[in-house]
């Protein structure tokens, strides 16, 4: 199977030039260490052939990388040759309930030492970010009743090797109980296992159920792993003080990272227009991620538009400079992209 | 651990320009994937920091990766931000003797199906590759006798579960037991498990025992997976019309594509001089690899002066003139790197 999966549905094309990780990352990498070759139409219609099935190949500048990632800039992706994986022959999946971001870190730090090798996803979804997927999605039922833990965690295992050899049922279990033992124990609220097509169909409405409660800015960040509790917890207190009606709703990828924090707020409580609160927040976050906490402000999205601002901001001269080196050969009437990297 | 596992014992800088990948890449990757930040120095003396602990980080052009595999010509690379793995709680290792490279193929696709998550090295060394370690290392002996197969595997299996929960002896066992009923069965000479330091042993002192041989011309290739049994046949049959002095002594990592072609004579064999052979030979066994079966003249060990001839033979010319464009940028007086990527 293609490793990268994905809650949207783009074309390979999008996901090169956005180098997408999705909630597998953790596992089997992101795009840019999936792909093995692509073909890219330049801006005077010339064809770059570099679909070579090569899973080593170090022979100067590995010119693919300049389109991963880079949103189109310097030409279209029009063919892919990816690496895939062997499938596995099952999976086992827990949700977990946890009292803090430092229970969170605590509980991926003991699972990728007891079972790392098997370990293929840890999603977190806070209690504000996990409610509405309960309120419209009425066939989906909350496994913990109506007072949802600070942070949803879901455990997944998965493995090529057949059940009789490796019970991953069993595996996942036995982890899980040597927490009540262990140190984060104290934090874990409760823990259930669950069938994995039930549980990611709970992960999988998170974001589409934050449309229904109103307006939402979704912002796609990483920083250290470390940092995770920081960021989010920053978030939740700058909101607090100054705009106590916005929810903030986080989830996603702490095993890699990433977290989508997305802000929801309903239009009529909010005392200034949705499209100046957007303004006004956003380079509020991205200060706390990027400045205060060495993190991205895109981490699996690439750069369009809506964070053109951020680009210039936070982009080194250097890279700048090379950006614009790169454009002026590749396409020097500036006919490609949506973003202007240089 | 780190999980980078080479015979030599280079620097990481040194690793990262060369994007060096080693005996477990089919595992953990290439430096390239196992890279989340570098700090390097260019011509100028100014810093370009890059040390970024993300793991997911997709702001427009990932500038690191222009120092990946150049060998040193945009930058000094200083510094570098390394990803870390659980280290292993257990490994198992067999060699397998095998008639031919079909059977090498069908091996690891068996291997790849039953046993994929936990498989970490599947290296191949040649008949003419493996008869020297016994010749110049008498501590080592040859678990297949006088008589070497065709080609002789080593297969590692290793996991960070501990064995009372997944014994990999019995595993790797089982596994190569199966090889007997199915099809590549016909093609297995031999099979002996053995210890992981013993067998390891062996495959570490394969390129240096061939320096005992006499002269060697070292080539490293990669080639699509599919196209092994045609490199190594091809340079064989090559080597046989034209130069029978010489021994084709290959090894390598054939679960990744790349082999260590090294060809090998006694000077006082060769009807002309070494260096004027080497100069005779390479283009030759090159444009089997590169032009006929699509591969790489250089799979880790990036372009230096040994092979400027072949980068300027075949990189794409596009790729040139933007290995020129970044050049002028970083070092326009052309102070860095030993080899001319432009």
């Amino acid at each position: 199977m293609f490793p990268i999966d994905l809650g949207a549905d783009p074309t390979i094309g999008g996901m090169v030039v956005t180098n997408t990780g999705g909630t597998r990352l953790l596992r089997y990498g992101d795009v840019r260490q999936n792909l093995l070759g692509i073909e890219a139409v330049l801006a005077d219609g010339s064809v770059l052939d570099l679909m070579t099935a090569l899973r080593k190949n170090n022979t100067g500048l590995d010119a693919k990388q300049l389109f991963v990632g880079t949103s189109g800039t310097f030409g279209v992706v029009t063919r892919a040759l990816l690496r895939v994986v062997p499938r596995p022959a099952q999976r086992a999946t827990a949700l977990v309930g946890a009292r803090d971001g430092a229970t969170v870190l605590a509980l991926l730090a003991h699972l990728e030492r007891a079972v790392g090798d098997v370990l293929t996803a840890f999603e977190v979804i806070s209690a504000d970010a996990l409610a509405p997927v309960f309120r419209y999605q009425p066939r989906l039922r909350s496994p913990f009743g109506a007072a949802l833990p600070q942070f949803a965690v879901l455990v997944e295992l998965s493995t090529t090797l057949p059940t009789e050899r490796l019970p991953l049922d069993d595996l996942l279990e036995s982890a899980l109980g040597e927490l009540v033992e262990g140190e984060p124990g104290e934090g874990i609220s409760e823990i259930f296992p669950g069938k994995p097509a039930e549980l990611w169909e709970i992960r999988h409405h998170v974001s589409e159920s934050h449309r229904h409660e109103g307006e939402v800015l979704g912002l796609d960040i990483s920083v250290p792993r470390s940092s995770l509790p920081a960021l989010v917890d920053g978030a939740r207190a700058l909101v607090a003080e100054e705009y106590p009606f916005i929810r903030v709703c986080d989830f996603g990828h702490w095993g890699d990272g990433g977290v989508h924090l997305n802000l929801v707020w309903r239009a009529e409580d909010a005392p200034r227009p949705t499209a100046e609160l957007k303004r006004e927040l956003q380079p509020r976050i991205y200060e706390l991620a990027v400045t205060r906490l060495r993190g991205s402000y895109s981490a699996e999205h690439g750069v369009g538009p809506h964070n053109q601002l951020f680009y210039d901001r936070y982009t080194p001269d250097v890279v700048k400079t090379l950006c614009r080196a790169v454009k002026a050969q590749l396409d020097p009437m500036g006919l490609l992209g949506t973003a202007r990297l240089g």
